[in-house]
């Protein structure tokens, strides 16, 4: 069968027809009027879901060169303090490493944090904060609005990975103090990948460091984005510009609270099935931190394995994640990001129920009927 | 008229329909043998471009991302010698200041290089030199062979910006001893832009430096493209990889010398087309210096006023480029890169020429008509 099959991962994630259709057409020149007027709408519209009125910026590049340029821009020669509770928590703390004096506050994977040792930190003269939002890589979501709230105590900066939670949950970058946020274009915006964004407070800009990268030398991105049209200091990924503002306005038109909520219901409906079949979720979660409502984790039952579980149901046509790193073969992960609804996770977990059984686990109930109960 | 500007730019270019239709389908993971596929061929079809048979790798982020990771990967802490007559070449020296202690052996912009300052700056010691193959800013074409006969001579590291001259003008990076090459996906190749591209010689791995750029580390790119299945190490632009398969496999399909011999004829057409004018070409060329065959820059009349030039040629529908920075309102330029061919050239001269005599220049002859003797 010659069809795509559906992507139920973190990330990337189908697109709507509008956001694919709109990469179809014939080069522009993106110094002009038309680009100028499509990296504004983004901007405009990105600021809501990132709840910020700080500057924002379009990259060309992956997630990881947005958080490059939190770090390389602000971080050069400071002391930071990396929250590590997943696999994008150790890549902060490994951008970190090549910029500053970076001090792992690791927990395992898919645990709490311990903000008591990040207060310590702090109080030691960290100067800088990298958190993961939204750990896919583990399923959990993490307390940002505390760690902002120490942030602010401290007077650290404060760069948080809210690649796959914007657009998707609830993000109050000013409200919780976020210095730089960042968000990726094909996870809960639903565009294509290529693009992320980031937010950056007057706090940070005051805090700039030297010498900066050059490609994602914010300050080049501001002085460009500020001239009489607004452009990108280097050629930008036109047609994912484009993409980007269907999706853009696709989240307008749907309206974040909704969207917010659409997010909630979908993992909600994932969780219902997981503790139907009798599975456990893999993270450990407390008072601050909660199930991600993106990307749900479950816990590979004893005896089924990985790859032949995963292959079932790629077989059906849909994609679901496995465990990254030392997870690989232990958990799977479901996202429930963007554009999709109940008929893509009704789909996926049925054929996620039937593959547990034809692998050698008996589901304890129907997950389906559970999840529809919460989608319906 | 709703209809898209002719892009007669160095850069961006129009693309052909296959190219722009390889963007719109779904999502694919580019963690799979699919987008292993798409890579694999890109970068196949790029080597024979490059004339090269070292590693190739496909960027997510333009040329200028590009031409950092070749600075920033191999000339931390080094002696670099930046060879300047035009914008990027200024550029490179300005991404090499960041990384290491710069030279700039520079040349009025459009005239040609002092080789013999260069080959003082590296018995002097200087490890690395840079070098703008096609310099569009000034539409000339700079000595590589000559340059990396004395990159060999001194043992030293040879960087070349082939941004807007591979793929559409003659490059033998292993013949001439070019260490690290780099193309841009939006030029001659007529992908959209958004991508970058470039090659590593033995010797340039030898060499790497310490601290790298994280984003742009090519011992990470150079890791997951050797994997069993040939990947990037983050989220690439999977539309514009996309893209640019076609793209190349367009290349591959005109064969490489046409191709060449196709950009030659279309520059030799425009300045065929000048020269009927009366009207001189920028650059100062020599023996080792050469006009573009991909930009040809053409000085303004006196009395003709560029914006008012230039609009009545937008108002045409067609874009051609003004000078950049100190060059703004002295030369104009026109792009004649990627799929183009005779009906564009044709039309954009007589557009040229029509504005010409509008704003106050009578050209001597029919540029047009000389222009067609060449393409017919």
């Amino acid at each position: 069968m010659e069809k795509e099959p559906l992507l139920m991962l973190p990330g990337p994630v189908p697109m709507p027809e509008r956001v694919r259709a709109a990469m179809m057409r014939q080069a522009i020149n993106h110094r002009g009027k038309e680009f100028s007027g499509v990296y504004a709408d983004c901007v405009r519209i990105l600021k809501t879901a990132f709840g910020t009125e700080n500057d924002l910026f379009v990259i060309s590049g992956s997630g990881t060169a947005s958080m490059e340029a939190a770090v390389g821009n602000f971080g050069r020669g400071r002391k930071i303090a990396c929250l590590v509770n997943g696999k994008f928590g150790e890549r902060l703390y490994k951008i970190s490493q090549r910029y500053g004096s970076a001090i792992e506050i690791g927990s395992e994977w898919g645990t709490p944090l311990d903000l008591g040792k990040l207060e310590k930190a702090l109080s030691e003269g960290a100067e800088m904060i990298t958190l993961v939002h939204n750990e896919t890589s583990a399923g959990i979501r993490n307390p940002a609005e505390k760690v902002g709230r120490l942030a602010r105590k401290y007077d650290a900066l404060f760069v948080m990975d809210g690649i796959t939670s914007i657009a998707g949950d609830l993000v109050k970058s000013d409200a919780w103090g976020v210095d730089v946020a960042v968000v990726g274009s094909q996870k809960c915006l639903a565009a294509p990948a290529g693009l992320s964004a980031l937010s950056v407070s007057n706090r940070a800009w005051e805090r700039m460091t030297e010498p900066r990268p050059y490609y994602l030398d914010l300050a080049a991105y501001r002085k460009s984005a500020s001239a009489k049209l607004m452009e990108t200091p280097y050629t930008p990924a036109v047609p994912l510009f484009l993409a980007l503002r269907e999706a853009c306005l696709i989240l307008e038109e749907e309206g974040l609270p909704a969207r917010i909520e659409r997010h909630h219901r979908m993992a909600e409906a994932v969780r219902a099935a997981a503790k139907t079949w009798g599975l456990s979720l893999f993270p450990r979660i407390d008072s601050d931190h909660a199930y991600s409502n993106t990307a749900t984790a479950i816990r590979l039952p004893e005896g089924v394995e990985d790859a032949e579980f995963r292959a079932t149901i790629k077989n059906m046509g849909i994609e679901i994640a496995g465990g990254q790193d030392h997870l690989k073969g232990k958990i799977f992960r479901i996202g429930s990001m963007g554009a999709v609804g109940a008929p893509e996770i009704l789909a996926t977990l049925a054929a996620v129920q039937y593959a547990l059984k034809k692998h050698g686990y008996n589901p304890k109930g129907c997950g389906v009927i559970a999840a529809a109960e919460v989608l319906g």
